[in-house]
C-alpha cells in the first residue's frame, strides 16, 4: 500500500491542517518506460500555495482530491529501464507519497561519485540555487559596484542569493524575521542583516542600510517590504521579483507599492518578475559552477530538515509563519 | 525691455495662475559665444510641473522667483557666433520669456530647405517624438506581433506612440478621455480607442479590448489606468512606463497597483521607467527615421497651438485638465 497525502480543498487564506487528507492505494504496476520510486527527501515551497488555488497558479493547481506534489530525491526500487537500477538516486517532481511509479524520462540522476549530501539538489544545486542564480545573475546581472538588497534572506532562495551577490564580489543586505535568522545572515557572509520583525520603521531602516540607494533588489516577500525597497532605489535600479510569500494568503488583491510610477520614471527603475521553469536551459551551467562553489565552501547549502511522511502538511504550513531556514525539506524515508 | 515668466511659489496640488509671476528685465548684452534668440514657439509639458516642486523632480527643480524654461523654437535675433546668422531658427531649452541670450553651443539649428513646420522639431521630430521611439522602440522593442496599449494617447508622447506602433505593424489601442480624441486616434491609424471618461468600469473595457492580453503597455497616465493595464498583460509582457499624469498634482503618496507584485511574477512582466534625456544619443537616428514617415505621411504631427506669451501659464495649466491634443504649444512671437 501506498500512503498519499492529497489536496482535501482548496485553501481560504492561511492553508490549515484540514486542507489536506491522507489516503492509501495499491501500488500501481510498471507500465513500459517506468521506474517505481521511494521518495527520500520532499521539498516543501511557498509557491505550492499558489498551485493550491485555482486562480493565482501559473502551472496546473492542484485538484480537489488529487495528490500534492513537489521536488523530491528519491531511490529506485524497481525498474526494467535501461540506465536505471535498484538504488539509483533520482530527483523529480513527486506526489506526497510513501512510493511513486514514474516515467525514467521525467526523472534526472544524481551524479555518483559526489561529495555532497543528496539534498543539496533539492537547495543550493538545485531548481532552488538556479532560481537565485537566473534572478540574480542572469536578469539581475549582479556585478561587483551592486548594492544588493535580498528579502526572506535566511529562506531556500534568498540565502543562495546572498552568498551569490556575496562570490560576485557585491555588498549584500538581507532582511530576516528574527535574531536568529540574522544570525545566520552573518554566517553565509552577507554585509549585513535587518530582522524585518524588530524594525518599529522598516523604511527608515532601510534608508540607513542603504544611504547610497539599492542598485539590485532581489525579492522574495513583497508588501511593505518591496514598496520600502522600490522607495530607496538608486537611480537605474534593478529589481527582480522572484515571490511575494507576504501575499500568498490573501483573500483580496493586495494594495500596490505607492507612489509605484513615479519612482519608477523619476529613477528610471527596471522591474522583472521571473519563475526559474522559464529558464531550465541554464541548469547545467548553474550546476557546474555551483558544484565548484559548494565544494570550496564558498556555497553553504542551508536546510532544515523535519522528519517524517506525516509532517509533510505541518512542514508546507510552518512556511508562512517563518519555521524554516533555508531549505525546507521532509525526510520522508531513509 | 524681457518680459519673462517665473515661478512664483512651489504649488501645491493643482496648479493655479498665481504660482506664475511674470516680471520684466532689462535686455543682457552678449558674451561671448552668445547669441540672442527670440522665441517664436515654446512647448508645455507636464514634466515641467515636477520641476516647480522641490522633491520630486529628476532634473534641477525651477527656482522660486526664477524663469520657467522648456524647450522652444526661436529666432537668432543677434549673433557674433560663426555658424549663427540672423533669422537662424533654432531649437534649445529656453526661459519663457520675450527673448533670450544662450550659448550658441546649447543651440540646436533646425535643418534649412526643409518641408516640414518648425514646430514639428518639438513635437514628433522633436523631444516629444524621440520619447515615444525610446519608450516603444528601443526599450519596448515593438514588433508586428505585438498587442500594445498606450495611455494618454491622443497627448504629445502618445500620439506618436500610436502611429509608431502602426508603422511597425502592431495592434495598437489608445485611451483618451473624450469621444473628440477617440476620434483622432482613429485619424492616426490605431486600431482602436478608448474614452476612459464613458467607461464605467475601465478594467473591464481594456479586458474587452485586448481578450488576448496586451503584450506591450505603454503608459503616460499613471493610476487606475496603469493598475488596470498590468491586470490585463499577457505572460512576458513589457511596461514601459513614460510619465504619471494623473499623479503629478497628488500631495501624498497615490496608492500603487493592487496586486502588482503577484501579477509581475506570476506573468513574468517586465516594468521599465526611463526619461528622454538619458537616450540624447539615439536622436540622429531617431531624426533620419521620423523625418521620412513624416514626409510620407505616415507620421502626423498632432499640435494644439495657442497664441500668445500672455497664455503661457493657461497653457500649461490646462495639460491637466485634457485640453491638448498633441503636442502643446505657444506661440509667443510670429
Amino acid at each position: 500500500m501506498t500512503r498519499i497525502f492529497v489536496l482535501a480543498r482548496r485553501p481560504v487564506g492561511l492553508p490549515t491542517i484540514d486542507d489536506f487528507d491522507e489516503i492509501s492505494k495499491n501500488d500501481e504496476a510498471l507500465g513500459d518506460g517506468d521506474v517505481r520510486v521511494e521518495p527520500m527527501v520532499l521539498s516543501v515551497d511557498p509557491y505550492l500555495r499558489g498551485r493550491m488555488s485555482d486562480a493565482r497558479s501559473y502551472v496546473a493547481p492542484f485538484e480537489v482530491g488529487g495528490a500534492i506534489s513537489s521536488a523530491g530525491i528519491g531511490k529506485v526500487l524497481e525498474s526494467h529501464v535501461d540506465g536505471y537500477r535498484v538504488g539509483d538516486l533520482v530527483r523529480g517532481e513527486f506526489p506526497w507519497a510513501t512510493s511513486l511509479v514514474a516515467q525514467a524520462s521525467t526523472l534526472w540522476k544524481l551524479p555518483v561519485d559526489q561529495d555532497v549530501p543528496p539534498s543539496a539538489y533539492l537547495g543550493a544545486l538545485g531548481m532552488t540555487g538556479l532560481t537565485a542564480y537566473v534572478g540574480l545573475v542572469v536578469l539581475g546581472q549582479v556585478t561587483s559596484d551592486d548594492e544588493v538588497f535580498v528579502t526572506g534572506a535566511a529562506g531556500a532562495v534568498g540565502s543562495v542569493v546572498g552568498q551569490l551577490a556575496r562570490i560576485s564580489g557585491a555588498r549584500v543586505v538581507g532582511s530576516a524575521g528574527g535574531a536568529t535568522k540574522v544570525e545566520q545572515l552573518a554566517k553565509l557572509g552577507f554585509t549585513a542583516g535587518i530582522d524585518y520583525r524588530s524594525s518599529d520603521d522598516f523604511a527608515q531602516t532601510l534608508r540607513a542600510a542603504f544611504p547610497n540607494g539599492i542598485s539590485l533588489f532581489f525579492d522574495n516577500v513583497g508588501g511593505s517590504q518591496l514598496e520600502a525597497a522600490i522607495h530607496q532605489m538608486k537611480d537605474f535600479g534593478r529589481a527582480v521579483l522572484c515571490g511575494a510569500i507576504s501575499q500568498y494568503n490573501d483573500t483580496q488583491l493586495p494594495s500596490g507599492p505607492r507612489g509605484f510610477e513615479g519612482f519608477v520614471v523619476r529613477r528610471r527603475l527596471r522591474v522583472q518578475g521571473f519563475i526559474v521553469s522559464d529558464h531550465l536551459a541554464l541548469y547545467r551551467e548553474y550546476l557546474s559552477l555551483a558544484s565548484q562553489w559548494v565544494r570550496s565552501g564558498q556555497l553553504q547549502t542551508l536546510e532544515t530538515i523535519v522528519e517524517g511522511f506525516d509532517s509533510l502538511p505541518s512542514a508546507f504550513l510552518s512556511l508562512f509563519t517563518g519555521g524554516n531556514v533555508g531549505k525546507m525539506l521532509v525526510r520522508v524515508a531513509i
